[in-house]
């Protein structure tokens, strides 16, 4: 590994800021009735906890966590508590060893009790995390994807923090994965130009009316959408297999339908309930029981293959991912920088996912604001098949830079940073 | 299963108290200097998070959760948020179908995005359960172990909450366990009068110098313990393995001596470093790696036996003790009540490792006061081996029914309750 600081580094540094203090806060919104229903959440709200990091320059970091509802504050309220070893850092310092960074508040000897490394703490991480990464973008003035592809392969391998991993992927066994697939990033990178696509989760609520389902079905085909998510999960089996065959025939069989059921079943419902859905040929289906339970996920992969099982929304940290990777249980990774401990937990997962292969297909937590960036880097740095990446558009209007989507697909993001300021 | 009340419930519902409301609170308790300090918690403070259910009548219910420092005041905050459910509740009617409001509780649609069953919210699920249990022995005149021995088998399994273990653990099969042990209970009822054994884990703690614990270790052995636990995991090896084994030489072959890394290794180095401390013959190795790998785990089970890994103080609920069971990666339980979901969490968890079977040693949050009463049904309803329960004695001083031990044991509990009532 190179030293701390390369030559690269220190011309930026002269310019650095300095994260002088740090402002943990939360913000709710209401959405439409129906909206973000599922088969465990019948009225969800949707929150951040936000780490928002003031500099000694102009910029500002803006570091996001997701919610369905309620604890946001307390979020906020362990990340507040967690700041002191990033407060008085210049962000170029900081970043050059962002792994142990990481791993130190991860670590922290009061609060590690109440995870290690998942639930509200692991959610507190995140933010700060998030912050860090998108002071640090927007003190370059590029896109956080277009930093993340500048960075050689042994600055990115500092920001992570790879520990408990070992067994699987060390910092070397990183480096030779990015070694590898940079030798063919040329033929990855008109992604860029082309866009990213994109599948529209907002379509099918479980909440809604089979009509209001079949109208959104419609409309997000007429603006370009060639792959969709519908709700399953409800109490009813019979009611998800006559609703989603008839949006199957609706749409016909060249559009891609993904089915979830947020966690809904037991496995031996699940297997039942899969095996009457599998007649309307999902792409694949979501969380199909208990997202801890390596195994149950391992007998329905193995039940429904070759549908894979996708599953990681509330999979709380890297070594879990390992888990599932280890033992073939899930088909699609769906890691949420907004859920694990921020974005360099997901780009260590990623990488994980990479020594399978696993696809990754991230949950949407800051509704594809961070994950359009993260996207671009899967795909052209690490080589992930080119899949789509999920739209929910009911918080579009709260934040600065909302996602621009054209014909289906993100763009890819101009604007200095993570794209996650919201308008607080 | 039988219906919600039988005439046993109805007639002791003449005198059932009502929860009329319950608050929650934190405490902490400063340790002398060193005690509590393991490989990951230099300074810890003990804490807890404690639900009090008052009712019409005069008694109290009272619940704790343990933490090892900071953060005990969310547990409390989260645990008021989630208290409705009990509410104006008769506490026989409750408990006649409490598995039902456990999971009503834990799948809370707010606040269930933040685990599931898992950290802060699980924590706090806990503390109101613990609180539950301790107000039924109590309303009932005996203490928590006769009044688990005394229910009927259907009657305990209506306070489970066994969802997500129908793979392995349905409501029938926890009645097939009960029913089958009910048979030979008087061959372990002994153990009341006897008293159930204990092991020493406060002579050990990494922050306290050689001589001091070889002066602690002496004293343990004359007061009558005949097991000690022994704090590892320090940055060089070579010391744990200089230390432990100069314990051996000084207490000989017969004493019972366990090993606790607390999570400090990766799996390469757990490897490497039990390799070098089983020639001090040890009799289990705990918290080996991140206590969410069930891989590692297995991995180390294998490479150790017939020295059994421990593991549990960290496993947030049922269904990860389920996959490492499954995947025979722990020899031995060390469940939580105040950790894991509550006593009924517990309880289900004590069942499942019946099923494989695997030896039960619960981890002592409670420093003791609930899991003794809890060990004597393990052993007489689930026939689980009577092993040993940890024994901390820091916070003695605080508890209203302070843990009575003669000569090692732990001497069954009088008192009427869960013993939990803190000094507040």
């Amino acid at each position: 590994m190179p030293p701390l600081l390369n030559a690269g580094n220190l011309l930026t540094s002269q310019h650095m800021p300095t994260i002088t203090a740090v402002q943990c806060r939360h913000v709710h919104y209401d959405l439409p009735p129906g909206a973000g229903s599922d088969a465990v959440h019948a009225t969800p709200k949707y929150g951040y906890a936000v780490a928002l990091l003031e500099t000694s320059g102009d910029i500002k970091g803006s570091g996001i966590t997701f919610t369905l509802g309620g604890g946001t504050d307390l979020i906020a309220t362990v990340a507040q508590r967690l700041v002191e070893p990033i407060i008085g850092c210049d962000i170029e310092e900081l970043m050059a060893n962002f792994g142990a960074v990481q791993k130190e508040i991860a670590e922290h000897q009061q609060l590690r009790w109440l995870g290690p490394h998942k639930g509200i703490i692991h959610a507190a991480l995140g933010a700060i995390v998030n912050g860090c990464f998108d002071l640090w973008a927007k003190s370059r003035g590029v896109p956080l994807w277009r930093l993340l592809l500048d960075l050689t392969d042994e600055e990115l391998v500092r920001t992570l923090d790879l520990s408990y991993l070992e067994d699987v992927l060390d910092g070397d066994e990183a480096l030779k994965i990015l070694a590898e697939h940079r030798l063919t990033r040329g033929e990855r990178e008109p992604v860029i130009q082309s866009g990213y696509p994109s599948y529209d989760t907002s379509v099918g609520w479980l909440g809604y009316s089979d009509e209001h389902v079949r109208d959104n079905v419609k409309g997000a085909l007429d603006e370009g959408f060639t792959a969709i998510k519908l709700k399953v999960g409800s109490a009813d089996v019979e009611r998800d297999v006559r609703r989603t065959h008839a949006i199957r025939e609706q749409v016909g069989p060249e559009v891609t339908i993904m089915l979830d059921a947020n966690q809904a079943w037991s496995l031996p419902t699940a297997i039942e309930a899969c095996e009457k859905l599998l007649g309307m040929q999902p792409f694949w289906i979501e969380e199909p029981t208990q997202p801890d339970d390596v195994f149950a996920h391992q007998a329905l992969a193995r039940a429904l293959a070759p549908v894979p099982v996708a599953v990681g929304e509330c999979i709380h940290n890297r070594v879990v991912f390992k888990n599932f990777l280890q033992a073939k249980a899930m088909g699609i990774v769906q890691a949420d920088c907004t859920r694990v401990g921020g974005i360099g937990e997901y780009l260590a997962i990623a990488l994980l996912a990479c020594k399978y292969p696993v696809r990754v297909v991230p949950h949407a937590g800051d509704m594809g604001q961070i994950h359009r960036h993260l996207v671009l880097f899967n795909h052209i740095a690490l080589g992930h098949e080119k899949l789509f990446l999920e739209s929910i558009p009911h918080l579009r209007e709260h934040f600065v830079n909302p996602a621009k989507l054209e014909n289906g697909h993100y763009l890819a993001p101009e604007e200095p940073g993570a794209s996650s300021d919201l308008k607080l």
